[in-house]
């Protein structure tokens, strides 16, 4: 049975290389790619010592195809995400809406061996979406999660021409600034010091407000923000934030806690702000998102590392740390 | 110069007559309006003893109006809820977007006296809502906050055939069974025991979940909401309602609270769940309610009392004894 190289979480340790073996035939429409490049996401230091291939930014090249394959041939570039591969029969999957999937536990339990860290992955057909040929494998990696992710905040119920606030500018904000900017938002970026303002406004932001030490008075002057993208791992000062908002506002929070969201009631209901849960992207918003980022030249800010595991420790380390400048890239060596 | 008689709160009491001048002349739009019916609101409560006339559940009758006045003429039956009087210039007027007006608080102030516990009432008359001919003043009162209340969490980003949750069946969940109901919409009403059941169902509710003691494994079964109605004082309990939840649905808590909104944070990102802020309706919105409730004879559940002080005592000590059934209107003698 062939077999291939694949880099799964250990308990209390960094992520360990394993031979893993692949089908010797694959059925219905799932594919054999081979891994061109992995993003490193903050979601996979939450599971980096479960017991599983760990990465969900892969891109790759189709080298094997079931015979229920349809759309992709050999030699083709794809990317892949966050998706569940193994419920087939779901209503959410089959209408295309599957990010919110009711199945979505078995992700981690059916899927253990799917992740982008490897050598190669086997992936039904259509959770699979090719990448445009101007985008590169290591610009193309953290676009399907982190790129995914601020898509759609930033399309669910959009309307042209809004004041979009981003809250941090890193791995995820960094990318936000760039597609906001491009869908012609004013863009507001929050972060706590003035330290990141240059490098926020070449990406697009139109106003950069260092939010430290700021009360709601300090800042009356900003442009009221009608749709906010929280990025930091930190939840907002709400007192702060709250006030910035304009009537009938949203805010997605897309960073994952484990508390509750604790948000004062009274100037949720008087300004009518939304909170809206999120989470990366359905088959068409993801396959839109590449679009727009071909068509508009959207590029995250990389550092590559190798796919081994002193290259993986090393990311980790550097993304626990906040040192990764802005998305880290695995490539296989 | 003339005189209106009009009920306003008093610290420590029940509201007291008061005697107010009232303009010798109307200028700009303003109309001179004799109230014929006026709702009590649980918001009315929380201001009872403010220095200002209570009531914003109003229903009148257009005695005189003022120069500019266009639209409207003497003996028109108008009703308006709470809608900002004073601040004509402000784009959120302008626009017809005023719910969530930045001046709101203003309301407070300039319009002490523009309460519908009262005899005679001055308003714009592009805050003044036209009354069907086949809604009586008594069903009209109910409409014009509560109605306006449920029909904008009810028409948010509609979509048709949506499985509706309505929790609480009082004032403001008796009026949204029945506006969901007649807009095709699956209606699942949850209330904590059964003793509401039958009028429920009688009102249009499809399913009806007595909740109290239950937990989320015990409701697997009632549909999926992909709209939950919050009109409960208390804070639902998150734990039990979130699992009942469709991924992609909304919840708007439609109940004043003085606290903070705290409801755990992974369901609500993992099931795309938003929480909507949401404030009665805005003019446009205001007059589909109206015209919706008549084409669909779509009328509150009444009690009437005198509007007199003994009346307005007996009404409040009813409605926070929660012995209103389901909505308390006040007739001037």
């Amino acid at each position: 049975m062939p077999s291939y190289i694949a880099f799964k979480g250990v308990p209390n340790d960094y992520p360990k290389k394993s031979t893993l073996s692949r089908p010797d035939v694959l059925t219905s429409d799932y594919v054999l790619l081979k891994v061109t490049a992995s993003g490193l996401c903050g979601t996979d230091l939450h599971y980096r010592h479960a017991d599983m291939v760990l990465g969900h930014e892969g891109v790759g090249i189709v080298e094997e195809l079931g015979p229920d394959a349809k759309h992709l041939k050999k030699g083709d570039r794809v990317g892949w995400g966050y998706a569940t591969d193994s419920c087939r029969n779901c209503i959410e999957c089959l209408q295309g809406t599957e990010v919110f999937c009711p199945e979505r536990a078995l992700y981690g339990t059916a899927n253990l061996d799917q992740g982008s860290f490897a050598s190669h992955a086997v992936f039904r057909e259509a959770f699979l979406h090719k990448i445009p040929d101007s985008i590169s494998d290591e610009a193309a990696a953290p676009l399907q999660c982190g790129g995914a992710t601020v898509y759609t905040a930033l399309t669910d119920s959009a309307k042209p021409n809004e004041t979009v606030g981003i809250m941090g500018v890193g791995g995820l904000g960094h990318l936000a600034i760039q597609f906001a900017a491009k869908m012609g938002c004013r863009v507001v970026v929050l972060s706590g010091s003035d330290s990141k303002k240059e490098e926020a406004t070449r990406l697009g932001a139109h106003y950069f407000v260092a939010t430290k030490g700021k009360s709601a008075a300090d800042l009356k002057d900003v442009p009221k923000i009608s749709r906010l993208i929280v990025t930091t791992a930190a939840q907002p000062a709400w007192d702060t934030i709250l006030p910035m908002m304009a009537p009938g506002s949203r805010i997605y929070p897309l960073t994952v806690s484990p508390h509750n969201l604790e948000v004062p009631y009274m100037p949720l209901i008087l300004t009518g702000i939304s909170i809206v849960g999120s989470l990366v992207a359905n088959r068409p918003t993801h396959r839109r998102m590449l679009d727009f980022a071909a068509l508009h030249n959207i590029k995250p800010v990389t550092e590559t590392y190798p796919m081994t595991e002193e290259g993986i420790k090393t990311a980790i380390q550097n993304l626990e740390n906040g040192k990764v400048h802005f998305r880290a890239v695995l490539l296989p060596q």
